[in-house]
C-alpha cells in the first residue's frame, strides 16, 4: 500500500482544546515574537531577550555554589535515585514549611506543604482542585497567562480583575466584588508583582484578605517571586492574613535562587481554620498529586540544606543586581517619548510600560511592535496582549547591565525611526 | 467571627473526578496496602516491598558512575540552570533520537522525540492530544493502571483486550479487533510487560502492528523496560513496524539506568508515513508540552553523555541481577502450591501469578490477601485487582536476592498458615 493508502486511514486532526490553551501562554507567544529574529549573516548583533524572567546564564545571576553543591551532595549520597511519595519527601516538605513559617504568625506544618514541579505544576494542581462544573476563578489583569491557559485546558471560566497602574498595580477592590458570583471559587494575587514588578504593602493585602473573605473565597498567592524586592515596602507573605481568609501559597526556588531549569516549587496551604483538610481540597490536591509527574528526588533530597542554609549574602547580591536593572529600565525608557512607565518597579523582575501609539507610525499595536522589533533590532519583548494589556509591553530588566542598557538602547532607537513626523 | 463561621462560608468539596483517578493508580492502591502494615515494635523485622519497580535503594542496582558524573558536570557548567525549550534542549533531543534508531532500519529525527518528565509524563501527553469527545482507546489487561487512571482524569474511555497467561502474555489480537470502532484512536502495547514480564516476539508485534493498520489506529508503545530482556527472546523496538502503522515510542532512562527519581523521559514519534506531522499531532504534542512542565534543564545537559558513553558493563549487570531475581522468584513461588505462575518472566522487573482460592481460607480475594500479608508479614504486594486481574498479584523480583528470598518466603509461609485444612 502506497503512503496515500495509509494516510486515508488515520483521520486525526489538532487537539483544538489544547492549542488554543497552550497559545494563552508566554511560551507560545514569545515563540511566535521570536520567529521574526532577522538571523541574516549581515546583521552581527546578538539576540537580546527582555522576554522572560530567566536570567540564569548571566554570570552576576550565578546561584549559590552552596545549592549547587547540596544537589552534587544529595545526587552522589545515593539515596535519592529512587521515586519520591507523590506528596514530596518529608525532610523537603518540612524545610519549606520552616522555609515559610519564618515569615508567619504561626507555624506551617509540613502535611500542608506539597512539592510541585515549579511553581507551574502547582498552579495546576491548586486549578485542577478547584474545577468543577460552573466554576469560575478570579485572575488579574494584566497577571500571568499560565494561569488562562490551565483554566481554558481544564474547563475553568476565569474573569478579570484590573490592577490599577495609577496606584502602583493595586488591586481594584471594587471591581474584584463585583465579577464575583456564588460560583466564584477562588481568587489570584501575585506577589511581587508579574508582569508589574510591585510590592503589596501590608495594608493593600489586609483588604484583599477581607475582600476574599466577604466574598467566601480562597486566596491563591502566587508568590514565586518571593523576597526579590529592591522598593520601599518589605515583602509580606499573603499567609499573615490566612486567619482572614483561606490561603494557599505558591512558591518555588526558580526566582530567589535564579534555578528556573531546577523545576523545584511548593504548594502551600496556609489552613488556619483547617478548612483546606475538612472541605476535601487537601485530599484533591494529593489526589492531582498522584495523577501527574514529581519534582526530582535528588533535587528534593537537596531542598533542606538549599533552605537552610543559603548566605544572606548570595540574596543580597540578587536583589542589588535586580534593583539596579530596575534602576536602569526606569531612567532609560524615560528617554522614550512614545513609551511611558506608570511605576517603577519595585520587585519580581518585570515592568509594564504603555505604548503611546499616537508618537508611533507604521505600527499597528504591541504585537506589530514586537514583530517589527524582533526583525529590525534583533531583540524579544513580551507584547502586552499577552498579558492582557494591548497596547502595553512587558520588559525584563532581570539582565546583565551591558546587555539591558544595549537592548534599551536598541528600542530606543526603533521608537525613533518610527516616531510620528510632527 | 469564629470557626464556625468562618467555616460555613467556604464550601468546597473532594473532586470526584480527580479522586476517582487518583484511586485507579499503583500509588494509590499501595499507598492503601502499606497503611495496613504492622509497625508494632514487637515485630522487629523489616518492611519488604514487592510492591513496585524501584530497586534504586539496592546497592546491587546502584546507577552508572557515569551517568552520575554526567548530571555532576552538566550541573557545575552553569549552563543548564535555565528553562529549556518546552519540547525539550536540541542535543538531548538529537542523543535519544540517535539511541532509538540504533534498534531501527530507519534513523529517527530530534524533530520527532519530546523530552519529558519520566514515561508518565508521555503517556500524558499522548492521551491528551488523542482525547476528543467520544474517543475510546484500547489498553492491554493486565496493564500499567496510570492509563486508566489518565484516561479517567481527561475524559477519554478506556476498553480492554485480554493478554493471554497461556500464550506467554501475547495480546489477544481477535479479542482486540472486536473492541474497535470508528472511535477508536489507539492501542497501547506494553514490552518488555509490565506487569507479566513478558517479552514479545517480532513475529507477535508485526501481528500487532498489521491489526493496527487494519483498525487504523495508532500504536503506543510503553517500552520503559526497553532492554530489560534475560529470557531467550531479544528485545524488539515496535517503531521496527512503523512502516505497517504509525507508532508512538514512549520510554525513559528510569528502569534501564534504575533512576526513576530523576523523571526524564521522552515521547518520540516514528512517522516513517508523515502521518503525525500531517494529521496535526506533532502540533498537539507540543500544545500539551507548552501547558505543562519540563524535565529539569541540567539533567537534559547530560543525557547525550548518558545514553552514548554508559557501558555495556553496567547493562549486563542489571540485567544479570534481573535475570537472577526471576529465577529466584519462579522457583520459590513454585513451591507455593496456592500460587500458580503461568509464565517464567522474561523481562521488565514483574510477574503475574495467580491465587489458587480454593487452597487459601480466610482469605476473601487478592485485595484482602495483600492487607492480611501486610499486616501478618510486614510485606507490600501488589493487588492484582489494581492490575484488571481479580485474585492475581503482581509481584516485582527486581530486589537484592537475599531480600527476595526472605520476602518469598514471608509468602510462603502466608500461605501455609492460611492453607485450607483437608
Amino acid at each position: 500500500m502506497e503512503n496515500g493508502g495509509i494516510m486515508k486511514k488515520w483521520k486525526f486532526k489538532v487537539n483544538e482544546t489544547l492549542l488554543k490553551a497552550s497559545n494563552k501562554t508566554v511560551r507560545g507567544v514569545l515563540n511566535m515574537v521570536m520567529e521574526n529574529i532577522n538571523n541574516d549573516d549581515d546583521d552581527v548583533r546578538q539576540v537580546i531577550a527582555l522576554g522572560h524572567g530567566d536570567p540564569s546564564c548571566f554570570p552576576c545571576f550565578r546561584t549559590s555554589p552552596l545549592a549547587e553543591q547540596a544537589i552534587v551532595d544529595s545526587l552522589l549520597s545515593y539515596r535519592y535515585n529512587c521515586y519520591a511519595p507523590t506528596v514530596g519527601i518529608l525532610p523537603a516538605r518540612k524545610a519549606v514549611a520552616e522555609y515559610l513559617s519564618k515569615d508567619l504568625p504561626y507555624t506551617l506544618s509540613a502535611d500542608n506543604v506539597f512539592l510541585t514541579l515549579g511553581c507551574t505544576q502547582a498552579i495546576e494542581v491548586v486549578l485542577s482542585a478547584l474545577a468543577r462544573p460552573g466554576a469560575n476563578i478570579l485572575l488579574p489583569r494584566p497577571g500571568f497567562p499560565y494561569y488562562e491557559a490551565r483554566c481554558a485546558y481544564i474547563g475553568l471560566e476565569d474573569r478579570h480583575f484590573n490592577l490599577l497602574p495609577e496606584k502602583g498595580w493595586e488591586v481594584d477592590v471594587d471591581g474584584l466584588e463585583a465579577l464575583a458570583d456564588d460560583n466564584t471559587v477562588a481568587m489570584v494575587i501575585i506577589n511581587p508583582g508579574n508582569p508589574c514588578g510591585c510590592v503589596y504593602s501590608y495594608d493593600h493585602l489586609q483588604k484583599v484578605a477581607e475582600t476574599a473573605r466577604k466574598l467566601g473565597i480562597i486566596v491563591i498567592a502566587d508568590e514565586v517571586y518571593d523576597h526579590l524586592v529592591f522598593g520601599s515596602k518589605p515583602f509580606v507573605p499573603m499567609g499573615v492574613f490566612a486567619s482572614v481568609a483561606p490561603v494557599l501559597t505558591l512558591g518555588s526556588i526558580s526566582k530567589r535562587w535564579i534555578v528556573p531549569g531546577w523545576r523545584f516549587g511548593w504548594l502551600a496551604a496556609n489552613d488556619v481554620h483547617g478548612i483546606f483538610l475538612k472541605s476535601g481540597l487537601i485530599e484533591s490536591f494529593k489526589s492531582s498529586l498522584n495523577v501527574s509527574s514529581d519534582p526530582v528526588t535528588f533535587i528534593q533530597g537537596a531542598i533542606p540544606e538549599i533552605l537552610e542554609k543559603t548566605t544572606e549574602e548570595f540574596f543580597t547580591k540578587i536583589i542589588n543586581v535586580l534593583g539596579q536593572g530596575a534602576d536602569i529600565c526606569y531612567n532609560k525608557l524615560k528617554e522614550i517619548p512614545s513609551i511611558t512607565c506608570p511605576h517603577k518597579p519595585e520587585g519580581s523582575m518585570f515592568v509594564m510600560v504603555k505604548l503611546n501609539m499616537s508618537l508611533l507610525q507604521d505600527i499597528e499595536d504591541d504585537i506589530d511592535f514586537c514583530i517589527k522589533l524582533a526583525k529590525e533590532e534583533k531583540m524579544v519583548v513580551l507584547p502586552g496582549t499577552a498579558v492582557g494589556m494591548r497596547n502595553w509591553l512587558r520588559i525584563t530588566f532581570a539582565l546583565e547591565p551591558t546587555c539591558l542598557n544595549e537592548g534599551l538602547e536598541r528600542i530606543k532607537l526603533f521608537c525613533q525611526r518610527h516616531a510620528t513626523t510632527l
